[in-house]
């Protein structure tokens, strides 16, 4: 018998002063949430970005864990004092912060003994019971206890770990998603794709997206759907549209 | 008597699929956080990203608005049947969704009578009470009720709105900023680093974020205050912390 595959859900929690103040631009959300969907069928439903205050990581972390399947935490589990994922995680889920004894191992074989110091011997302490995610760039390893994966928030270091995350996730129904770029303008065409997206309901979600590019305005419709069959039908329906308008498909 | 000012925040929800699904990368969060804290002393304290639903987007305007002295919501208010904002803001503060006047005006004379179609139109739909947000590039204003306003996600449209949200922010306390930008990595410093950080709990926040330049790695170093002679003061202290370690300052 085949295994029914069920929809999948996961939320984002970046943690981080330097995202809320606008110093640095946030580059982990399109990537896990592309990764996510793309390999693993997990469909990203919320992100909240927050600040490195203990009490707000763990209000955050037990209420998303809660609503969602799956939740991945960005940043906190560096060597230095404003790195407090890991303690506030493990106060969420009432167990205790501690050394991980392989994650120590790790650490100490990548720094050699001499230069294992405790801002270093920090990045070994987890929730008790965590499992790791393993750091193939910069040996400091993530963790996931509960349905809560911690990964750092250097973007090139979590890029690399993302798929030792793999193995603890259950895949879910893949979205399809395809787009059609229109030369147009969205309330040219807002009340027919209305009337798309109300027959296509169940299964199809549209939506419309206005570009400018090279001096032109036009309009990119994304349809996202578990199925590619329905994702070819309204196709039909779309290219029907533009035609009846007039309006120039742009190939790119 | 010199007016007091206060400490005033703002949570930002980002309202769109595009985004949540990793296919649009956001550029909206750092441009609002940066202008409300440069131009209007106001911290950005949470951010939400969620899906285009009318319950969701309910639930979160409600929290927020309670919780935030401002909420900056962006995306979904153009003309296509994904463009949910207005109608769930109204329904959250039970208001009727209706046509605002002015915004009526503003678009009829901005696309003509006779291309002033239904799609148009329904931009003129507001919240009951609403006030306009000018919109300077493409005629369809955003709009505040309460404590919320509501902005387009195109950054180009928003970025051209912001300044006309100005007259209805209260100006909060300015938080300055310095970065010294260190060759080190983190746990070489992240002990020092820590105590400083005590000595400075009240005023100063110490953010320590790695990086990677032309193939050497590095820390910033991001101090925050309300008090520029803090900064100051804590910023001869990194410099003493540097000479003592023997670390090279990188200039930029």
């Amino acid at each position: 018998m085949k295994k029914k595959i069920k929809k999948i859900n996961a939320a984002i929690l970046i943690i981080g002063n330097e995202i809320l103040s606008g110093r640095t631009q946030d580059k982990n959300i399109v990537f896990i949430s592309n990764w996510l969907n793309s390999k693993c069928g997990i469909t990203v439903k919320e992100v909240r970005i927050i600040p490195d205050f203990e009490k707000t990581i763990i209000e955050n972390v037990l209420l998303l864990s809660k609503k969602f399947n799956y939740v991945f935490t960005t940043g906190g589990i560096g060597p230095t004092h404003d790195d407090i994922t890991a303690k506030s995680i493990s106060k969420a889920f009432k167990v205790k912060y501690e050394y991980h004894k392989e994650a120590f191992c790790i650490l100490e074989k990548y720094y050699g003994k001499t230069k294992f110091n405790n801002g270093r011997k920090k990045m070994a302490k987890m929730p008790k019971g965590a499992k790791l995610i393993y750091n193939p760039s910069s040996a400091a390893p993530g963790f996931i206890i509960k349905n809560v994966l911690s990964l750092p928030g250097v973007p090139s270091i979590l890029n690399s770990m993302i798929e030792n995350c793999k193995r603890y996730l259950i895949k879910g129904l893949t979205t399809y998603s395809e787009t059609l770029n229109l030369y147009t303008v969205e309330s040219n065409i807002s009340k027919k794709l209305g009337l798309i997206q109300k027959k296509f309901k169940k299964d199809i979600e549209i939506g419309s997206y206005p570009f400018f590019r090279l001096g032109k305005i036009g309009v990119a419709i994304v349809t996202r759907s578990h199925s590619k069959l329905k994702l070819k039908k309204v196709s039909i329906e779309l290219k029907k549209l533009a035609r009846m308008k007039k309006i120039k498909i742009l190939n790119i």
